[in-house]
């Protein structure tokens, strides 16, 4: 104590880099790197770096720190060498909805268009569903490949989707499951560096964000998540990635299908040149921002255009057989996306009057999800790929009482009896059309 | 989750309370209490507590949580059981300072007076000494009697001072040390859980709390040593006792011994009508609300009359060696304080100007006995019982160049070397004599 007073210059300690960030000062960079690596090495304990990251939710990081916390996250790992893979690579993440089948058609779809697409998705967790549990429904379909064969899949075809390896941003993963069991996962700056270090590990050059807002996100309020969007986009052009985020609406359900089989089935028939509107519209305004970051269309009118095309020429279903085959999947599903199983047990939910569907909660939707066995509650658990709901009457539809507005499926058909009055309380209806709500809310760019 | 928002009149789950602090709301007595035993049973991880603490530093607790924390840390051990001691017993508490040796005084003089004094004391940490550490000076003496030993020795003498035993709150022992190492020791309400917890321990009735302020002090501000006193006396009231806090000025050292047995013998000497001004002043401001807290004076001026009386008498002296004797140390000294061993090598630091000390920096010197060897920096240090300072000339006292204003007790002349600058530098003088700033700054009652 009395070494450290005579010697300003010394560096400072751990408790004091805690303390200082506690009274809201900014630590360098240097600073949050040692913080990262002692967690790494044991010298800062798991109830520091919990002190820590209370610390952060109520003061933040600035955008300087934020960059440092985010490329001292993704160096705790490894960084997936796709060196050899030409061209501008390009991701996207979504910060996660009900019924967001969008990374399945996307990615071959804007492959096909020329943009390699390395993707590393999660599971489901809570009431949002994951892109992993959805592919695995594809009989034979492997997450895990390796990173060379992952790299070598992108090369060849394109596009590649498998899971979160352990060489990949190792400190977040802990820091993850810190902040799931302390109540600091709604932090901004924590939300940001999390993400922006998964994403970098995968060696792309650039990443369009789909930050949902909404009952049915994790921002249900549409100011924070502009500051999340916001802040996703700063760090991530300060770490050197071309980005751009596009705000979406995420109150109702996207799409029909809501499980696992039936959204990858969903999600196939997109690249068919079918499916729900707003899923199409998700898809088509995320994977045009992704054509004009790769450098493969000067706009976002010639690159819809070109995705428009990827579709009716079939390229985007091939890329997406080729995927699958290459991961050991039943490639004969992407022609056939009905050869998917789901349960044979169908309970139909009937509106109980004539008016109009003013609402479908997506939050209560997700959870019934999660309580059928599509989803998970705790990460050691498994999913259930045949069971899932489909919502046949969004916001906005007209209804006759009697007329079938979603249907459960489920393995038996005493399973249904717990569900159903939960599909049921998540609709409302009202004698009036509900106005429009467009799906883009804002698209945030440097 | 589904379950959790479906039965809203369920407990809320561990980090469910972690979040709701977090957010700024109150807890339930039984919610705080369940924290404490889930952190006792394990429950609830280290990690976990870090990250409440640090939510408490940011959003406090109110006085009826902050009592539910006392009680519940208080009860994850054992209280000690005083029933068989006639009287009321009233300890008291310091916040620590430099030169703080008043305990070992005003415990016999109290009792001197009829009032038991139960009292468990620390060891120094940091820049403040222990009274443990101080006590031990005198060869033989134990601070370590059972609580068997302790009542017993409370009964028959009327006093007994020992180290905190592993059974006395257990829960506050351990919050504490992880408070340490996540720079959450600075929060009002865990100080105050963390002070009136151990103190409730000890079966008191009544506490007499000094906090002290300044540069030396734990509370550097008179604003937040203020709040904190406030705090103790709403909360140890509101736990049943009776409290008085005094809040006394802690720029300069206390007396003009600095070290352990240096201390002790000051301390000795103001039961022989002796020692310094200041010291003596804190003893009697002390001991005199501890009388009328035990009802053994109707008021401030019948209790110092007293105290007095318990001093010229030698009935404080006798109550002293029976203790001394009791905790099987060398009672002689209490009579004869200069057979405590001090460091032979002494160095004289002479005033460089003449003038009126100004200043004499209590931190600087605490830090500078650490630095000798009297205190520790880290608990598993051994300190030096003979090692020290006197402080010959205090703040407003006229000096002549040359004339010496302090002395340095070391095992070595070799071992001053590095000690004489940082004393001289704790020392600062003027032409004019400073403002006299008087010893108590406030008393704070319910």
């Amino acid at each position: 104590m009395a070494l450290r007073l005579s010697c300003a210059v010394m560096e400072r300690t751990l408790v004091e880099l805690l303390a200082a960030k506690r009274d809201g000062g900014a630590l360098g960079g240097a600073e949050i790197r040692r913080l990262i690596t002692s967690f790494t090495d044991g010298t800062l304990a798991d109830y520091q770096m919990a002190a820590f990251l209370m610390a952060v939710y109520f003061r933040g990081l600035d955008d300087a720190e934020t960059v440092a916390l985010t490329e001292a996250m993704l160096h705790s790992g490894s960084v997936l060498d796709l060196s050899d893979v030409p061209g501008t690579k390009v991701d996207k993440h979504s910060t996660g909805g009900v019924g967001d089948k969008v990374s399945i058609c996307l990615a071959p779809l804007v492959a096909a268009c020329g943009v390699p697409v390395p993707m590393v998705s999660g599971r489901g967790l809570g009431h949002t569903g994951g892109t992993l549990d959805k592919l695995e429904a594809i009989p034979g379909f492997r997450t895990d490949c390796s990173a060379t064969e992952f790299a070598r899949i992108v090369r060849e075809i394109g596009t590649c989707m498998i899971g979160q390896t352990k060489e990949i941003a190792p400190a977040d993963k802990r820091i993850y499951a810190l902040r799931d069991v302390t109540a600091t996962v709604e932090s901004i700056p924590l939300i940001v560096a999390s993400i922006l270090s998964k994403k970098l590990a995968e060696g792309i050059d650039g990443l369009v964000l789909d930050v949902k807002v909404g009952r049915g996100a994790f921002m249900k309020d549409e100011e924070r998540a502009r500051q999340l969007a916001d802040k996703l986009v700063r760090v991530g052009t300060r770490a050197g990635k071309k980005v751009v985020a596009v705000l979406t609406r995420m109150d109702a359900p996207l799409g029909r299908a809501v499980g696992n089989a039936n959204e990858t089935r969903e999600a196939l028939e997109v690249l068919h040149g079918l499916g729900p509107g707003d899923l199409v519209e998700c898809t088509m305004v995320l994977g045009a921002e992704m054509l004009v970051l790769g450098g493969r269309a000067k706009d976002i009118a010639e690159a819809t255009a070109k995705l428009r095309r990827a579709i009716t020429s079939g390229d985007a279903v091939r890329v997406m057989e080729k995927m699958v085959e290459a991961q050991g999947g039943d490639a004969s599903v992407v022609s056939q996306p009905a050869k998917l199983e789901v349960a044979r047990e169908v309970v139909e939910i009937a509106a109980p009057r004539d008016g109009y569907v003013t609402d479908v909660d997506a939050l209560a939707i997700g959870l019934t999800g999660v309580a059928m066995g599509a989803g998970r509650t705790r990460a050691d658990q498994a999913v259930d790929p045949a069971v899932g709901l489909e919502i046949d009457a969004k916001p906005g539809d007209a209804v006759k009482s009697g007329q079938t507005v979603a249907r459960v499926f489920v393995r038996s058909r005493s399973a249904a009896d717990a569900i159903v009055p939960r599909v049921e309380a998540a609709f409302a209806y009202g004698d009036d059309r509900p106005a429009a709500r467009p799906l883009v809310v804002d698209r945030i760019t440097m």
